[in-house]
């Protein structure tokens, strides 16, 4: 008998669902729109519709599934299969794998889309065969998922994996969630873009200002990298600040957690080969050099397909 | 059939060894002086000749014991059962486990007092039925242990748990480990001490100078909480600077770990009230909401204790 997974990376804007086989090998994807703006009813409907379509172009049945697994942004509660308050959908406090387990008929496994991607990592991407690893996303914000001795660790309630809120400068940049100094204010893509919005603005950076031609909407933190790449001082500066505080952060992971492996996904990552050798020479001078040495630290290996994949992982890891 | 478990705590000066049951009652127990200046050989012979004796006292063989347990400070191989290089031990990468399972005939684990220290309040102290659970000493330097799922979390190999080398204030004190502002450069016993060792300096603080009698040797953490306690504004302005580091220390350790329960044990937090307050409304600030509510904060339960019972604590832990 084969065995199948569904895997749903829900976004704001897209639900991106696969049915694939315990290896990670999709059998059918499809990305079809979240429609938020349309209220829960439309979303959850979207949400089965999808599932439906792939198992129909593949030609299987709900019961061929073992397990459905969906990653979703923002705090879960894992415990209970509730979406707490995802950013960008219009759920609340919405026992969402109770729900799609009626209308599906699947088992589904819930998780926040950062855990997810430690899973997917760890089970399908450049942590294959690792048991202890973290993975952090530098996007937008920043955020983590930890993997202790193959299982994703969620904490007491849950909560656990919050990298990004990791105070790094107690007397730094104000952080979207009030706080001052988190390492998601001090070296998210959104803090990079702000530096290069600041030197635009400064006119400290001559690269910044002639690739964004002086439009402040087009400065995100790709920008900055092209104009560090292109040789400019100023964002070589911004992209080495970001690094120093990336080492801090890392450091005190190591310290705490000594995993075995780091893995820098997310937008950001993309330009891992800028930000990473300041960030390994901080982090080398703040951690324990036995739990230094003992870490491999790389760019994750599922780029894109990180939510996808996280989520598929969800559904085999809840099946072994 | 009793069982009976040893339980050795080792330190630089005195060797703290007892017999006790499953449920951490202390059957016998002695301390001896630990020699250390004398060397390796004489070192290792207290230590057998410790448990001999406690076994004498009490009337038992080695056969009737399950399993001793050693708390070590410093690094510790726990894989292997090396001590790497405790601090005022003669002791460099010496398979301590091999050796007095020789010699004593008494399957022996091995390890870092601190994460002995937290397993110890798991099973006996303050964190009693607690799956997840995180310790930090604050004495002279800072130390921690996790505990997951109600067993010592390790990490890759051997190093998890550094919570004083979580680097608080990146451009902070310099730490011993040559790092700077390193959670202990800022906020442990000999922080503060230094704290009040600048104030007599300064003229700032008119009670430390009196209570000190202008001796610099008398000033530490213990007569620095004196002064607080008696309404000195300069001492509780430096423990208001070591809750807020603690807190920011804290804070992170919630964020990142989401655990159950934080305990704080060691000589400073014998003044856990004084530097409470601040730390949890920092902490408060920093974490997650969700799990900062969750957690519940308070000093360890086992004081001058805890070493000893969290040897026993790694010795009956070890048998289950």
């Amino acid at each position: 008998m084969s065995e199948f997974f569904v895997g749903i990376d829900l976004g704001g804007t897209k639900i991106y669902t696969a049915l694939a086989d315990k290896e990670g090998e999709i059998i059918e994807k499809i990305k079809t729109p979240t429609q938020a703006n349309k209220g829960e009813d439309v979303v959850l409907d979207n949400i089965v519709d999808s599932v439906d379509r792939v198992l129909k172009d593949a030609g299987q049945e709900p019961t061929d599934v073992s397990a459905l697994g969906l990653g979703s942004p923002g705090p879960t509660d894992t415990r209970n299969g509730i979406l707490t308050e995802p950013p960008n959908l219009p759920f609340e406090n919405i026992p969402l794998e109770e729900i799609l387990e009626e209308r599906l008929g699947i088992p589904v496994i819930l998780d926040n889309d950062a855990t997810a991607a430690a899973l997917g990592e760890q089970l399908f991407g450049a942590g294959r065969g690792v048991e202890n690893l973290i993975y952090i996303t530098v996007s937008t914000g920043i955020g983590g998922g930890i993997v202790i001795d193959g299982d994703v660790y969620h904490g007491f309630n849950g909560g656990a994996g919050e990298v990004g809120h990791m105070v790094v400068e107690p007397k730094g940049r104000v952080c979207g969630c009030g706080n001052r100094g988190c390492l998601e204010a001090m070296a998210s893509g959104t803090a990079i873009g702000r530096m290069g919005l600041e030197a635009l603005r400064h006119g400290t950076s001559p690269l910044i200002e002639e690739m964004s031609g002086g439009d402040e909407e087009k400065i995100d933190a790709l920008l900055v990298a092209q104009a560090a790449r292109k040789g400019d001082k100023k964002a070589e500066e911004i992209y080495d600040t970001a690094g120093f505080y990336l080492g801090v952060g890392l450091g005190n992971l190591i310290n705490l957690l000594n995993p075995q492996m780091v893995l820098f996904g997310g937008g950001v990552s993309k330009d891992f080969d800028i930000f990473s050798e300041r960030m390994l020479s901080v982090a080398r001078k703040n951690a324990m050099s036995s739990s230094f040495e003992a870490v491999e630290v790389k760019p994750a290996a599922l780029g894109d397909e990180v939510g996808l994949m996280g989520a598929v992982a969800l559904a085999v890891k809840s099946n072994l």
